[in-house]
């Protein structure tokens, strides 16, 4: 079993960017969507400056209603790939169907597997023979256990680029979109080589709860996390109430480095 | 919103056999998997003698484990298909990527959604442009309405043959495989007009509940059961210890119909 | 383990009522709480005349927040007591505390545990020293084991008269106050010799779901059910909104009692 | 309402020891139960030594089953309350009931109620009567919502010393005994004044995840820590497999202390 194999930990390249093992914790940030190109540049220009690794935004979004935004497609994923390169860092969107994994291997530096499909087995066996790397979300009700199967689903096909995110699983609690277990951080660390991210935005759904989560996930082992950003948060597309503007990112980064710091961790 | 206008009932025909409405109970019946064409055939004939409307049968199977058996593929839904026309009955298997819908829509009478698929919103759009009834499995962890956006992700497309199937909501419990929530099936009579199917035998993951499940989804206004049926579960590939043998089966179709009348709906 | 001999079927006895093994279904009906003494002899005569064989009333009431309405105390245990004596039926109420069950106990023919307090040990203990019969809800967390280890706490004290009472479990499904769980009967029915019974009342939380999981609960082998009614549910102090009227509950039982003789048990 | 009111934030004082506000971490340890005096002092006294402010031990333990090890009752009190004196530290133990409430509180600085009685109201009663410091651990299904109110209950009497103790909640996941919710933590901070603590120990279940939940609780904000420690944990006569040695616990202090430091909390 690939994804449960102990020992030396595994070490996710993404051009200059190292994750996992004793690497400096990485930094994804961005909007929960690409909206447009000033938009975005306009963004992650001083994300990128306070410590970002990595540019984030869905070009194909995952949506319960079939009326809300479906985001850009082609168009978001040529935007995130001209303002990557333009920037100087890798970029990563999501994958939603494996018909589509060619297309966005094109643009994308990353591929991403969003919760809903942790389970859509035939996108995780396309994700198998590329040779990108991909950031597969936990499954709103899945158990670590499914989650590990779901990363040797993509392994047993030859790509062990293999990075776990961590983002909420669903409970009764109302005062929070999602529950961040970050126990299964700890336990994937201990059964696992595979590096593990944490999306403390999609967890709590809340601006201000991102922060102290951004700090407990980084205490609990996390090799790096995922950060949603908007430049006006109260005009984005979508998922807005749980954006940080670049200031309060820029805020979080300085908290968090002294935390990475504090567990042996540093925080380029 | 299609899914959830009220009103007149939807009827989705499936050859000869109409669901929903004041129509009588539709039974689907047969093996988790396709494993052979004589196996197959010998399960099948006593279940449709003892009431099955249609046969079931998987042939792409979604497997936690990429090391667990995967289903026989195209060879298993040419087998199903055979058998349905032999039989006379029509054919139900799970669909479980956007790439595979035409190849499946031609072997088969019904496309299935599996629970894990629930949210994959590009097979959901795929499967809006074909011409064939579906069944949406509940997701694991789906509140009814996301289940409802999600037929609503398909019938926006132009298909409205859609028939939602309770399969359990995953919970605490342990001694069950996964919760049937029957007030699902009593929420989605009051607020849609879709039919909706229960699924007791994965729901319970035992064979000596889905009996009184049953016969529960039917008390429950449920439109029709899918019952899992093996000619020997302790030989099954797959979720044995959930199927009923045809004897257990057509025991169990009696003591449905009964409750079937009791609530003003017959059972062929 | 008392709680999980099966064997012979415990029959519990209420004064003339019988509840569990082959005995008719038993149906205990009345107000969330005890508002007045006016108003429960005129919600329970048409309840009683429609077919309930005992009475419900809250005299003690465990409420979420401090500030609710806390019940009428030991006025409304007199009063529940003295409406009983009057139409000939037994009682059941709610015991809160330990320190309460003797007083509860003189006015009550059947005490009730609520979900709230079902790993309250010191209550249980103490309830296993009286000689009542002691209705035991299942926590809203609780497993089936936890359950049957709950009631194990009052039978080996000596009490073996437990009735347990399904009344679903928090999940993560908005449109339903909790999740009814009925697979909990089949599996209780399977592994204990207790009666258990079902509150689609509390479970569903709206009038309109009550009805569709009486008769479910009824089909997947309850040895009874328990059912709010409220005169004028719009004016109930406390859960008003899942509350038939007498009318209501009149028809519900018709169809109930179908449902009853579909699975072979009689509804007196 | 009081447990919701923003504003200056409460500060609970344990003797000399200081919990809230801006007040150092507060760590409470101690074995599960008291098991005789001897192994309480050899447990305690390296404990004291590496940081422990509080000492605590059951008593009085909650059992899912009635065949287990209940605690030594007032005789395990009397130990507590010995080897606290001798230590010159305050004592945390559990009260289950009402009746009870006056007796341990004449050995106990802190009454803790658990997860199991967190709706137990009348306990909460009984405690908002007396005058000294209560811990309220979270019911494992309850929302943060609930918990607040069950501290409402407490308060509304009267005694207004009330912490709050996140242990985990109950989910699907099975690879840790609860699923630690920290943003529970960060939402409390933001809603309340009350202080808030952190038990890693019964929310993991299991030693190796003690640590680095105990320190993603620290980044998240929490006031406190509440750990388990056994001399022998393999001899424990329960929850061994959650135990730290001292020595472990010690180093744990160590590491805490520098996250405690990057968050802006001393840890004396």
């Amino acid at each position: 079993m690939k994804s449960m194999s102990g020992g030396e930990k595994s070490v996710v390249c993404v051009g200059k960017v190292l994750i996992g093992g004793d690497n400096p914790l990485a930094i994804i940030a961005g909007p929960c969507a690409v909206e447009g190109e000033q938009m975005l540049r306009d963004t992650v220009r001083p994300v990128i400056q306070s410590g970002a690794h990595m540019i984030r935004g869905g070009a194909f979004k995952p949506r319960t209603s079939p009326y809300s935004f479906q985001g850009l497609g082609v168009k978001g994923l040529k935007i995130l790939n001209r303002i990557g390169r333009e920037m100087g860092v890798p970029v990563v969107t999501e994958v939603m169907d494996s018909g589509d994994v060619e297309l966005v291997a094109e643009y994308a530096d990353v591929l991403q597997v969003g919760a809903r499909n942790m389970q859509n087995f035939s996108l995780l066996k396309r994700l198998g023979r590329i040779n990108k790397p991909i950031i597969l979300k936990r499954g709103m009700a899945a158990t670590i256990e499914e989650w590990l199967m779901a990363a040797e689903h993509i392994m047993v096909g030859g790509n062990e680029q293999v990075i776990l995110c961590e983002r909420g699983i669903r409970t009764h609690e109302q005062w929070t979109r999602n529950t961040l277990d970050l126990s299964a951080v700890a336990v994937v660390k201990n059964v696992s080589s595979l590096p593990v991210i944490v999306d403390p935005s999609h967890a709590t759904g809340h601006t201000h709860l991102v922060a102290p989560m951004a700090k407990a996930a980084v205490a609990a082992g996390a090799d790096g996390l995922m950060i949603e950003v908007h430049l006006c948060p109260e005009k984005a597309v979508s998922d807005g109430q749980q954006s940080l503007t670049p200031r309060q990112f820029s805020s979080m980064i300085a908290e968090i480095s002294r935390v990475a710091a504090a567990v042996g961790r540093c925080c380029q």
